[in-house]
């Protein structure tokens, strides 16, 4: 069994690797276009490099495993005819995004950015206006993995929260559970509204102008899903217009975020330049999820940890 | 009954006084230099002000509340002479104090900083080393009111606590408690070292250069307690030789900071400006405190709500 990394591994990596699974032939550090992809039973990727030329040339590939969360650069349908299994790594990141989120939430109530600011003019004297998290209310659009760890740590907060999903089913850490299309009559009542959506058809421009007319002047809005959950020529003019408090952004509909973007130099508005999972614990998680799947895999097993749903996108 | 106001109040907060204790006569927006401190029986202050002279002069003086934590600041010999009731409000620091510290520790591990100046420089690709909280370790110096509450929202981070007091008795959300002169031994485990400790003769000097020499390279530090626990030049020395990562100071030996001092501008330490416990509900709840404490006051009741051990200072 042939088995492709697309991306970078270190030596004691590959030697864990190898050592574990001799059966296996394992081709470390190639592109999606090398001689090998040709061979691979396996493709090990990020997932930007799965399209459709590749397809045709990978004749053997059975199972594409994903260092990410997001499949939505693949060539899925055509992975989906051929029966192609498909897993990601989409549990790995809820610790790293969560303690951004609440890293990025503490930081605007808590007065970082001006106690940052301050250190640079040596003034003592300024005074700031914090506020704090507890007793606020949240609305977590996209209660998954992510947004019920943010939905814990939330809590131990003090914070409320309420879980925004297709169907209104109560998500873990969710003291409230409801349905997309009450998203209307539930967002005034949200102090925080974090959007931790995949890009599917369903959720493509969920969030609409509408929705932002309706949340509170101090909301602090966070997307940290998907850029094509809202339009972004939208929500610059709401920031622009001061109409909610603050943006924070980590996915944009163009990555990277063109220079002449306004978001950069909106002062309501806080680019995080898609890092929020990174995390110097990434890749050796990813590793143990690859492990346990292909040891399943090598078993003639079928309960795959994180197999990806091709129907609906994750 | 006199009750004499050194700090300013808001009109709604001085008609809810005047209200619920008709019995009491309150003198409002007063300095401690005023003629009404004469007759006070009780005096509402931040602390700064309760010096010799006006003991001298407050004859009818029986009970000091302070709206905040430190008592360091007042002539506690005098007052504890005289048998005067001191109280505080400890407790209400905790919620700010705790989101403070979890602010700062996130910030930095989670790249905030640097996510911050980029968007100066409009450089998505800059790349950041980010790294987590959760698994870390932290040694709470000081686990009382706000330290527990630190405690309790690290534990919640997958973060190991470890309380460090006089007695080792293990304090709440503490997974151990250690005695101070343990430090020297457990200190090499923790990845943030915590100092929130109050100004007694027991604290002052308490960390050595020694304790920092047995830090992690990697460790964080933070003091939100008082700047005498340390002497600054050491931790200066400390800092610019890197001998640990970063410090977050929000108390210093003199505050203001002089313009002059070289923390301003150490780039691994942030001067946070002693504006930890800032919130916006803080005078509101230091009032329910103040409230409840007159009304067992009023009705000769003695179990007052956080009263300060003179003879402890704190």
């Amino acid at each position: 069994m042939d088995i492709l990394f697309t991306f970078n591994l270190s030596e004691h990596q590959q030697n864990e690797l190898v050592e574990q699974f001799p059966a296996c032939t394992f081709h470390f550090k190639r592109t999606a276009s090398c001689k090998e992809a040709e061979l691979a039973d396996v493709i090990v990727t990020y997932g930007g490099n799965i399209d459709g030329a590749l397809l045709e040339r990978a004749e053997q590939l059975k199972w594409i495993m994903v260092a990410s969360a997001g499949v939505e650069k693949m060539a899925l349908e055509e992975i989906h005819k051929r029966g192609i299994l498909v897993t990601n790594v989409r549990g790995i990141h809820k610790t790293p995004m969560a303690e951004s989120i609440l890293a990025h939430l503490l930081a605007l109530k808590r007065s970082i950015p001006e106690i940052y600011e301050i250190q640079e003019t040596k003034d003592w004297e300024h005074s700031f206006d914090s506020m704090e998290l507890k007793d606020s209310t949240a609305m977590i659009i996209g209660p998954g993995a992510i947004g019920t760890e943010v939905g814990r740590l939330l809590q131990a907060f003090g914070v409320q929260t309420i879980g925004c999903n297709r169907s209104g089913k109560l998500a873990d850490y969710m003291d409230h559970g409801i349905r997309f299309e009450q998203l209307i009559d539930e967002l005034p009542k949200a102090d925080f509204v974090i959007s931790i959506l995949p890009s599917t058809e369903e959720t493509k421009g969920l969030l609409t102008e509408q929705h932002f007319d309706v949340m509170k002047e101090s909301a602090i809005f966070l997307n940290f899903g998907r850029g094509d959950v809202l339009d972004e020529e939208m929500l610059i003019r709401v920031l622009q217009e001061k109409r909610i408090a603050h943006a924070v952004l980590d996915v944009f509909q163009e990555e990277p975020l063109p220079e002449e973007s306004v978001f950069w130099s909106l002062p309501n508005c806080t680019v995080s330049p898609h890092v929020s999972s990174k995390s110097g614990k990434y890749l050796d998680r990813s590793l143990i999820i690859f492990k346990n799947n292909l040891e399943k895999y090598m078993n003639n097993e079928k309960d795959f940890e994180n197999s990806v749903n091709l129907g609906r996108g994750y």
